[in-house]
C-alpha cells in the first residue's frame, strides 16, 4: 500500500529499509514498482556482528556476505540501488575508530562494488552523525573513503539532519563532493516536517543546483506510529512531530517542488543582466 | 591548571565534568577558585544503574543518593550550581520512555531541589539531544518537567548544539523558557570552534535578551585530546576539530563578546526612534 | 479585470494605488469589489506640492486637503482603508527632515486620523526607505510619530521590502509594534518573486504570530509592464524580474500559505511538550 | 587627520570620495599616505551634467573629461584605483534607461579603461542600488556591461549593502563574477554598525574564499556627522546610526577579521577528513 500512496503523492522513487523477504511478498513489490512507474531503493546499516569496521575478521566476513547478499535482492526485486551505513555497524559506538577498521572496511565496499556494478545496482554510502557510526559523519571523510576504495563505481548518499550536526558548512560540503553525491535525503532538522526546524533549504537547493545534481531527491522523516521499531531505536525516535502519513507526505512533495522551483528561478534571475 | 587558564582568559565560571575526589583534591581547588574569583558550576550525568527515570526501585535510589551526594560536593568546594542529566542517565538509549519512569524521575528532582536549596546550589536541568537521553530533549518537555516537581529551585540548562538538533525553532524556545532558564551553553553544531557550523548565534543573543537573561553563559565544545575519555566517549567524539585548548578559548571569548555586543547594538538601534 | 482575477487566485484583499476618477468608474468598482467579496484598501503617497512635512504653510494646507479628500474616496467606493506614504512627499528628498516639518506633519495626520475615524476608513503610514520618504525609515520612528498625534485611529503600514534595508532587525520590529501594525506588506527584497532575494520570511511570519497579527497580509512586487508609470519611475523599477501577472500572484499565494502555515506548525511543535 | 586614524587602527587602505584640490594639498596627501604605507583608492559618481549614460552629446563628452581628469588625479596623488558610478550619474533617476545611453557609456568606460591602464590606475565600477542609478544595479549587468567594453582593464566594484537589495542571491554573484570583482565594500543593510542590520557576512566571505578573492575589502559606513553633505544627501542619510568615527572602524576592523578568519577555518574544517 505505501507503494500506491507513494505513486498518489506524486513521488517517483519509493525506499525500503532493510528488505524482509519472511514479511514481504518481493516478487509481488517487484511488479507493483514496475506497473507505478516507481523506482526502488533500498537503505540499510549493517549489524555490530556483521560490522566490516570492525578488527574481528569473523565480522567483517560476515559483513561482506550480508552486502553481497543485499545487492543481489535489491537486484532481484528491479531495484537499482543500494545505500545507508554500508561501511560499519548502524549503532552508537562506544570506541574510537581504528585503521585497521578503516581498512577493512574500505576492502570490503571495494569489493561489494564490484558486484553491485556487475549486478547494475548503484551503491552510495550514507555519512551519519557521530550517534550512529563512528566512521563516516562527515562529506570529506567520504570522499577519502571513496577515493580509497579506487572504485568509480560507489558513490556519497547525503542527508540533512546529519549535516545540520556534522558539517561546518553543508552547502559548501555538497559543492565539494559535486558529481561524488549518487543520493540525497530532505530531511529536517528534528526528522519532522519540513520547516519545523533551522536546516536553511533554500542554501541546499542552490548547492544542488550548482553541482547540476540530478540524481534523486528523497524526503525522509520518521515517526514511531510508523516507522519500524529497531530502526526507531536506532534512530532515537522518542517524540512523535507527526503521527499522519499522508499529510505529512503532501506537505513534504509542496515543500520540496516550491523550494527547488524558487531555487532555479533565483538562479535564473541572479545569472541575467 | 584549567582554572588559572581560565581567569586568565577572562572567563568568570569554570564548569567541571563530574568531581573526581581520587583525582582532585577539592579542598585546593576550592581555594584556589576563591582566589580568582572564578565560580564553580558542575554537571554531570547518571549512569546506567543509577537511573533515576528507571522504572526499577534499586536504580532509582541509588540515582536520588547520588543526586543528594553531588549537591553536598558542590557546596562544599565552593560551587553554587548542579547542572547536567541529572534526570536520567546519560546514555544512548535502546527503549522508548515510560510514564512510570518520568514520575519516578520527577518526585528524584522534587527531593533533590530540596536538598539543593538548604545547600543554596542552583540546581539545572540540561535538555540534551536524543542521543543523550530518551526523557528531555526539548525546552517544553523540560518546562512540563519542572512545572510537574512543584518546586520553585528547578530551572532548565539549554545548550545550543541540544537545540540545534530538536527545537523547532531555537530561539522562541528560549523566549517561552524565560527566567526559567538558570544556565546556558554555547556549542557549535559539530561542538568545534563556533563558527564553525551552522547555527545563528545573532538569533539565540537576541532571544537572551529578549527575556533579559543575566546569568551564566558558558562556552563548550570537545576534542578527543583534552575531554575525559568517558564523556567523550557518551558524547561520540570521533573526530578532533581542534587540538590546542587556548586559541580555542581565546576565540571563544571574543566571539562571544562580540555577538553579545553587537545584539545589545541592534536592541538599541532597533528600538531607537 | 484585475478585481476578477484577484478574487480567482482566492485573494481577500486587493490595494490601489491612487484613486484615478479619470480613469475608473468608481461606482462600478465598488459594486464589483462587493459582488465578489474582496475589500479594497488604497495607497497614495503625497506629490511634493503637497508635502504636509513642508516648512511651507501652503503645501502642507494642500496636504490636508489632499488627505481629507482621500478618506472620503475610499469611504465612498466601499473601501476600509487608506495607507501609505501620508506623512510626507514620496520623493528622494534632496535635503534633511526638520523639527517643523515633523510636527506638521504630526498635526495633520492627527486630524485625518479625525475623518478617518468617522468614515470607518483605517488610517495606516507606510514606513518605507530612506530613498522614498526622510520621515519615517524605521518602526520606531513611527511608533514615536503615532504617539505625538495622540488618536488610537492610526496604525502602522509596515512592507518587508523597507524593513530589509531599515530595520535593525525586521522580526524584533514586528514584535515592537506589536498591535500598532495595521496592514502589512510582502515583498522581495529586490521586489520581484518571493524566494528571489535575500529576506528571511520564516523569522517574519514567525514574529507575525507572535503578536498575534491578525490584519491584512498583502502581496506586493513591481514591474514596469504591470504597474502605473509615475509609481515606477517612484519606485526606481528599471529592471523586470517578470512579465506576467498571473504566475506571479498564483506563486505569492502559495509561498505565503506554505510559509505562513509552516511558520504556525513549528509554533505548535516548539511549545508541545 | 583620518589618514593618520587609519593607520592607526590598522587598516591598509583608505577610500577617499571625489579629491577636492581646492581643500585638500593633495601633495601633501600623497607623501602621508606613502609614509604610512596606506593606499589609496578614489570613489565618485558622475554628476548629471556630466552623465555618460544619457543621450545628450555635450553630457557624455563632459562626462569623458571628468573621467580622465580623475584617473590622471588618482595617478598624481600616488593611488591607484578609481572606482564607484563612473558610468552613469549618481543620482535618483526620473527615467528609465535606454540602449542608446547604454552604449554611449561603454565606450565612454572602454575610453578610460585605456588612459587608466596606461596610468596604472585600476578601473571598478560600483554596482550600486535602483535608488543611485538606473543602468548597473546587478552583478550580472555589470558582467555584460564590462564584457561590451572589450578591455581586460575593468572590473567590479561590489558593495554588499548594494546586493542586499538588488541581488537574488549575493553569495553567488560574488561566484559568478569570479575574477572580475576588483574592490569589495562590506557595509552593513541599514549602512550602519557591522552586526546592527540584516546581511548574512558568512555566506559573503564565503563566497570571497570560494573565489580566491585577494584584492581589497574595504568597510564602508555613513553618518552626517562625518560624511560631506552633498554625498550624504545622495546616499539618503537621515538618520545617524553612530556619531563617533573610531569605536565605529575599530569594531569594523574587529568585526570583519573575525568573520574573515571563521570564514577560512570553517573552508578548512570543511574540507578536512
Amino acid at each position: 500500500m505505501a507503494l500506491n500512496r507513494t505513486a498518489e503523492h506524486g513521488y517517483r522513487t519509493i525506499e525500503f529499509a532493510y528488505l524482509r523477504p519472511e514479511r514481504f511478498n518481493l516478487d509481488r513489490l517487484a511488479k507493483l514498482a514496475q506497473s507505478l512507474d516507481v523506482e526502488i531503493g533500498v537503505t540499510m546499516g549493517l549489524p555490530v556482528d556483521k560490522d566490516i569496521s570492525s578488527e574481528d575478521t569473523a565480522a567483517v566476513s560476515a559483513g561482506r556476505q550480508m552486502l553481497a547478499d543485499a545487492v543481489r535482492a535489491v537486484r532481484d526485486i528491479g531495484g537499482n540501488k543500494l545505500g545507508g551505513i554500508l561501511y560499519s555497524a548502524h549503532t552508537k559506538y562506544n570506541r574510537q575508530p581504528t585503521k585497521k577498521g578503516w581498512d577493512n572496511s574500505v576492502a570490503a565496499i571495494a569489493a561489494t562494488a564490484d558486484i553491485a556494478k556487475d549486478a547494475s545496482v548503484d551503491l552510495v554510502l550514507e555519512i551519519v552523525n557521530r550517534f550512529e557510526t563512528n566512521l563516516l559523519n562527515t562529506t570529506a571523510q567520504g570522499l577519502k573513503f571513496i577515493s580509497e576504495t579506487g572504485s568509480d563505481h560507489v558513490r556519497l548518499h547525503l542527508d540533512t539532519f546529519h549535516m545540520n550536526i556534522e558539517e561546518a558548512n553543508p552547502a559548501a560540503a555538497i559543492r565539494l563532493a559535486g558529481d561524488k553525491i549518487g543520493y540525497f535525503h530532505i530531511g529536517e532538522s528534528n526528522r519532522g516536517y519540513l520547516g519545523d526546524g533551522v536546516i536553511n533549504f533554500d542554501l541546499i537547493f542552490d548547492a544542488l543546483l550548482d553541482i547540476d545534481y540530478k540524481r534523486d531527491i528523497v524526503f525522509e522523516s520518521f515517526s514511531t506510529t510508523v516507522v519500524d521499531e529497531g530502526l526507531s531505536l536506532a534512530c532515537a525516535i522518542w517524540r512523535d512531530t507527526w503521527t499522519e502519513n499522508d499529510p505529512l507526505a503532501a506537505h513534504a512533495k509542496r515543500y520540496i517542488e516550491l523550494k527547488y522551483q524558487d531555487a532555479k528561478r533565483r538562479r535564473v534571475t541572479n545569472a541575467r543582466p
